[in-house]
């Protein structure tokens, strides 16, 4: 068994999508040759809303979990949205997702928004665990709800067949079982990424006001091969820190539910973690990248399908724009 | 002295502001009688950027507090971003601060962005706090920066005379002291007032390449008197909780530094205390309501007027939209 540094205990899990779109559909619509988005970006299906918001699906999976772990939103203490995107500049994400809850408007509880990109998921469940040492905290609800096609242009053919909407919900609890809960958590962030993926446009420092809808500033800008390379250069020292306190090994981790990133980037962890390709998570197929949502999704996914036992541990672990990279190793009971 | 639960320091302040605009030069602009700035907003100059950005002046604010701390950015484990404004979509606004910081580049740090609008910087410190209970965790730099003034239109006379920007920073570290750091933390979230302040466009719920810019969707709404209306409604059982589990009440508090809503806002707090206006920190007239940043910026302003003393407590107590109430009472050492 591992060190459990902070007691808690996943007790629910939810997640929503929004209708399926083809890769078929895409190709045909925006002239992609017949079967690239699954060939090079792993997609086979993704979820794209119509009229659904970050609000509604957020709403939708959390209400999901708290049923999942048989309790009611007025149970909750604390409330976190996470995520990259967010339906209004103001009020925050936390509100807006409350305010389409059944009995949102019963709820007193403490609700804020994280966001850390595709990392805000794994971010705000480490602030969860510890959030949950404090004896008046019992239950916190952390939603990661993400629209990201509403930002994708058909001039990136990558962006464009990669990325899907979703959202993933988590109930977690106090416990007063010592060998559950968040063993280690670490994220670094290395400015050296800063521009390799972002919008440029639609906030502060390019106000819509001052300038008006371009693909260029407010569509989704990535450049995955730098990604890629950041990756490489940065995440084998990372892990050897990460695993050094831990006392143990990625390959004695029972299940990684890593963000489903890129095709290339879930191939990559089998070879660097040396663990079974059956114990990574992988859902990339039919749901795209959907950023912070990605990895609740997965966990989701995980325990309705082959289901996580009393002992295992579970390692999320992810990349993000900025560019950072986060993992936290979980023991559950 | 009070029962401090999670043991804490502040170890330094620190704030940055762009250039000011006197509400002279905003009357005489956009047609207001003389003098109506100070009468009804309460504000005699704010501060608007024009070429600052969110990170910018974050990141000169969160300079001058690790000055003030005596320490260095490489010092820090934990960058937390907050505030209800920020320069893009994507990434993050913490790695945008950090990447605008000098050394930026060599920090290692974790970092994320808290959203709860005006409420940011309480929920920051109340995570920081909990944070630095992890013996891994030892600095913490909270940075609230906010432009508001991109987001304001000239037909609301309100809103137009009373926000202003700027940025205020807090290096909070471990504590050994168990009467030094936070006694009491608490935000509740009344859907009710969900509509009350609000910018409807910009984001997910709207996006820019369906709404164009219009002053109604990308301009600040705010409902000054149905704020009031929830201020009056809920804040006298709120602040009776607060106490009941404090074995204080308000008018022990040392200092109460409270967010610089409106001069209305501001006028109500000594009334509903029953506390000395002059333990009241007031910077309204100077600044103008900087959203999350008039926290940190008038704690700054006290440490360096009056001073915190050793065994000093000081209460921090917002309202945001959302709508929402948040208080946060520390004990200094």
């Amino acid at each position: 068994m591992l060190n459990v540094t902070k007691p808690c205990r996943i007790t629910g899990t939810g997640m929503h999508l929004p209708s399926s779109v083809s890769s078929e559909k895409i190709e045909a619509e925006h002239g992609l040759p017949a079967g690239w988005s699954l060939k090079h970006s792993g997609v086979r299906s993704r979820h794209w809303v119509s009229s659904d918001t970050v609000a509604s699906l957020g709403g939708k999976a959390a209400q999901a979990a708290l049923e999942d772990a048989g309790i009611d939103l007025i149970d909750i203490d604390v409330l976190i949205t996470a995520g990259g995107t967010s339906d209004q500049h103001i009020p925050s994400q936390a509100a807006l997702t409350l305010g389409q809850m059944r009995d949102g408007n019963k709820a007193r509880c403490q609700a804020f928004h994280v966001d850390a990109t595709c990392l805000s998921f794994i971010s705000a469940f480490r602030l969860a665990a510890d959030m949950l040492q404090d004896p008046e905290v019992k239950r916190i609800l952390v939603v990661a709800s993400e629209v990201a096609s509403v930002g994708i242009g058909p001039s990136n053919w990558e962006t464009l067949t990669l990325f899907g909407d979703g959202a993933g919900a988590v109930v977690l609890e106090e416990s007063d079982d010592p060998q559950v809960g968040l063993v280690k958590h670490q994220h670094k962030l290395y400015t050296e990424g800063l521009r390799a993926a972002e919008i440029p446009g639609g906030c502060v420092a390019k106000w819509v006001e001052d300038y008006a809808f371009s693909p260029k500033l407010h569509h989704f800008q990535m450049d995955g091969r730098e990604l890629l390379r950041l990756t490489l250069k940065h995440i084998p020292a990372f892990m050897k820190d990460f695993f050094a306190s831990t006392q143990s090994k990625w390959s004695d981790v029972s299940w990684t539910v890593p963000h489903q990133a890129s095709k290339t980037g879930l191939g990559v962890i089998p070879k660097i973690a040396r663990v079974n390709p059956e114990k990574v998570v992988n859902i990339l197929e039919n749901t795209g990248n959907c950023i912070s949502a990605s990895i609740p999704m997965a966990l989701h996914h995980l325990t309705k399908s082959e289901g996580v036992e009393k002992g295992d541990s579970v390692l999320f672990i992810g990349t993000s724009a900025g560019y950072a990279i986060g993992a936290l190793l979980y023991q559950h009971g």
